[in-house]
């Protein structure tokens, strides 16, 4: 898991330093969840990891889990084309969502609207609640 | 494909009215790219049946395949839980990658820098020097 953020990882230089990450199960392939890095999320990532993130609405790094214990187990960090993008596989523990559900994508946009496609796979009181 | 974009879809309220918009291949599960999506592009996506995002770099819309041929057919539109991130499931017509690869993030974060761990599909001279 050890890598240099530099010339050779993601480019914290773009997109005002915020990086959009995506977290997909490395087993399934279903896209968890999307969220932001910067570069010390991303360093915090790579030396504990699991994935943390920056949190724009709180302002300061969101160890994912920290609270609920559904941690993301890094497996393996991709970057896109221009480094701007971050995709993790990683191991879910739990539900990625806060609402409870495997995948915050757990809504199709359907004709007539949302369309719940998941079943809920935690009660979100039980996790923050405790 | 029909569908409202207001309350039942994604909020365009939010994250000043671009939002991050994935593609992942319908029937691989690969996560293909990630790009924006103003409101008018999520419209044209609709209406259209193929993904159209909005170039930050040409501040327009971006027809993808305009030019390459290479467009991405949606099967199915996912929100997340904020309705702020966009999951599209689709056919990739050719590469969704403009260097040619299948997928944008065809290069692994590694401990002595980025591995290339795809092949690519085909030469870029190819698509856009025609």
């Amino acid at each position: 898991m050890a890598s240099e953020p530099g010339d050779n990882g993601p480019d914290f230089s773009r997109n005002n330093g915020l990086l959009p990450a995506i977290a997909q199960d490395a087993q399934s392939g279903k896209v968890l969840m999307m969220a932001w890095m910067n570069q010390e999320a991303y360093e915090e990532t790579i030396r504990t990891g699991q994935a943390v993130y920056f949190s724009r609405s709180r302002n300061k790094l969101w160890y994912k889990g920290e609270e609920s214990g559904h941690v993301q187990t890094v497996v393996q960090i991709l970057v896109d084309c221009d480094r701007d993008t971050i995709l993790m596989k990683v191991n879910q523990q739990g539900a990625a969502c806060h609402e409870g559900y495997e995948s915050c994508f757990f809504r199709e946009v359907a004709p007539d609207g949302l369309t719940t496609i998941e079943a809920r796979l935690v009660d979100p009181d039980d996790i923050y609640n405790k």
